[in-house]
């Protein structure tokens, strides 16, 4: 399985995804889930994949493709004028491998299922964020609810829900991201490390931060442990009940 | 949907349900979903259901029903000489819903679908809890994992994993049980109260507390409150990163 999470605050956007695939318990790989599409001083764009491997992968492939025309040679993401059209452009890249590739899996069973949560910036607009779905089609954050999650992600929706606003620190964007996946870890065996963190600063055009984390990484080391003995402390100050 | 979770510590049972019953979100109804079989000094047996309702209740009212022989009308749940029989009883209930029902659910396309929880002691043994599935087949807990959990069950499992130990109080449980709750209400719209909570503690033989709580009660209002101002105050105590 999977766990992504991306938000969307003020002062910029924060991406986070896991690494584990799996095909059933006895075959987990190691496979990176974010990919980055960066033109400096211009656009910066994040794209975290869940879902049947074969199917992002090969998307991601077609979006790294240089298109035709006057720009010969240049992605097609890479000319989008706004994230509107960048989004769309994702979704057409998951319709391309859906027309190819559809057919066969459903002969064998198998659902077309690949998601993406793509996050950033071009020059002329806010940061924005968006969910696309298997279909092609997709939505965007709101102010009410700027996050979204993709795969296993009930575990790690309840501190997104208390804690984040769009007012919300990058930092603590960051740092809520890595606490509600640090819960997912420890309830789910499907969704693990590295972690591919990457941060985008509003106006900056590329990414602030990108960053491989494993369990020895000192600050989600830290994470992991002072969360986990904080909530127990906050639980036993909990009165009891006294029936 | 439903949330409903069971615990198991040295000490005793707490069981914990919601009541929100629905079929697409414009049909949301209030059900009970907790049964209590008692006899006195002799056996208390709590059963929790998730699924669909109409299979869970055909259960619990053939649960209630008197059987035949030496002892005509007694229901065999209240004659199953310890708690692995009365798993089977229920079991056997399902069973036989799934009889005259499962065919005729299957040529309009729902699934039988009716799952579970017991938790209960009965002279001569130890408090045992069993997670009964809709095959009518069942697996008891164990010292690693007290605690079952059915429906909506990710949102709350989290807490449970961190803070619940064989040697956890049954204060400890039902205020554990209770914050997993407030998490799954606040994340999923298809969980909601009121709730019923039973305590169960060791060689008592009979329900210690049955009570429903509504988002009134004094300490559900408790828990909500300070859990969620507990968690933003320990989120911020939690150093942000300096990436």
């Amino acid at each position: 399985m999977t766990y992504c999470v991306g938000l969307l605050v003020d002062t910029g956007l924060v991406l986070l995804s896991d690494s584990r695939t799996n095909a059933g318990v006895d075959q987990i790989s190691t496979f990176r889930k974010m990919a980055v599409f960066q033109r400096p001083d211009e656009r910066v764009l994040v794209l975290l994949s869940a879902g049947n491997l074969a199917i992002t992968q090969a998307a991601v492939n077609i979006l790294h493709q240089g298109g035709a025309g006057d720009e010969a040679g240049v992605p097609p993401i890479h000319r989008a004028a706004n994230m509107f059209e960048a989004a769309r452009v994702v979704g057409d890249a998951l319709r391309e491998v859906h027309q190819r590739d559809a057919a066969f899996l459903k002969d064998q069973g198998h659902e077309f299922n690949g998601t993406f949560i793509l996050g950033g910036q071009i020059k002329g607009e806010e940061p924005r964020l968006f969910h696309v779905y298997s279909a092609g089609n997709f939505v965007e954050s709101s102010i009410d609810t700027p996050y979204f999650q993709m795969g296993e992600s009930k575990y790690g929706k309840p501190i997104i829900d208390r804690v984040i606003r769009r007012s919300s620190s990058l930092a603590q964007a960051a740092k809520c991201a890595l606490v509600s996946m640090d819960s997912t870890i420890r309830s789910n065996l499907s969704v693990g490390p590295p972690l591919d963190l990457a941060i985008v600063r509003r106006d900056e055009y590329r990414l602030a931060t990108h960053i491989s984390i494993d369990l020895e990484n000192e600050y989600f080391h830290m994470i992991r442990t002072r969360w986990g003995q904080a909530l127990q402390e906050v639980f036993s100050e909990l009165p009891n009940p006294n029936w």
